[in-house]
């Protein structure tokens, strides 16, 4: 028999870990955050193109840089969360498949170099891949997530990004959150809802 | 201390996992399908959306309606496994959010039926997700994946997603990769290349 995650880790993972939408004071350290990225980066993307970057914002004047591009309902768990991570994907991603990504290739970057539809694709997809990764990383190193796409990215990108080469995709706060503010999990779809069998 | 991810688990979904290029004839049943489903389905998405939409092909037949469609590169691989999903999404991904996903605030379906290009690049995002979430989970149930880009998405969308509501995203083939066919692994960006600290 092959290995499977035991429950407790389909649990921590997948199964009983929730979006928080509040946050308890306990910090996050830099070395979680790292070990966070560590786990995230192996997991797969096309050519291993590995477009996403993550600002991490710690500090209440890191957070007040961000507050003015966020949903109303979106603003105090993000002054709450010990980190606020701005999910975004570099648009020049295959820039680096010469030199480290893909090396043994090098004329993968043509591919996406000329043809910049194909390389926005990819670098989209790839980069909410790894934002998934990221959030999945993180409850496996025992830290709580709440992803949000409830803000304007044309602001975040202004103020984070004013060369225009990464485009902001979603933020996640991340921190040990308030079990008091769990909101009820909502429905899935079931299998014959989502799924075809072929 | 809160409860993290063992070694074991950590390897598993991430860390020494691989991407497969190659197949064992070990067969993937339609129970382990269900199990991938119902493991992914809980990963979080914007505003419970769950547009992901996944046509898992089983048969030689289903295949063969689906390689003329890729690339030279994964014909081989595809023909092998003993199971290819399209992840997709549906477009009109929120008609099922007053009924079934997001029933206690029905009003949330007018946000994106009345801005298709929003509604769009929430499919695409939180489809991806899924998909992210579709790889985990069946490596946690103890499958092996080898995600594919390398295809027409226009070809699979006419001949499988023919009325258009469908939209294909990526193909992921399912089942137990052969070890000897495993490529060495690339290299990731470290962590100052792609994460900033503010």
């Amino acid at each position: 028999m092959r290995p499977t995650l035991d429950d407790a880790g389909k649990d921590l993972i997948l199964r009983t870990a929730r979006t928080q939408n509040g946050w308890l004071p306990t910090p996050v350290t830099d070395d979680q955050l790292r070990e966070i990225y560590d786990l995230m980066k192996l997991g797969p993307t096309s050519a291993n193109t590995c477009p996403a970057r993550i600002v991490f914002l710690r500090t209440p004047e890191a957070k007040a840089r961000l507050l003015p591009a966020l949903n109303p309902g979106n603003v105090e768990k993000t002054k709450q969360a010990p980190v606020t991570a701005i999910i975004g994907h570099d648009t020049l991603f295959y820039d680096l498949l010469p030199t480290k990504l893909f090396a043994h290739r090098p004329e993968m970057r043509d591919n996406f170099a000329n043809n910049p539809a194909f390389a926005a694709t990819t670098a989209f997809r790839n980069g909410s891949l790894q934002g998934a990764y990221f959030m999945i990383a993180a409850r496996a190193v025992g830290l709580d997530v709440g992803g949000m796409s409830g803000f304007d990215n044309a602001k975040v990108d202004a103020e984070f990004f004013p060369d225009g080469r990464v485009k902001s995709n979603f933020l996640c706060n991340v921190g040990h959150g308030d079990p008091a503010k769990v909101l009820p999990k909502l429905p899935r779809l079931d299998f014959d809802e989502a799924c075809t069998l072929l």
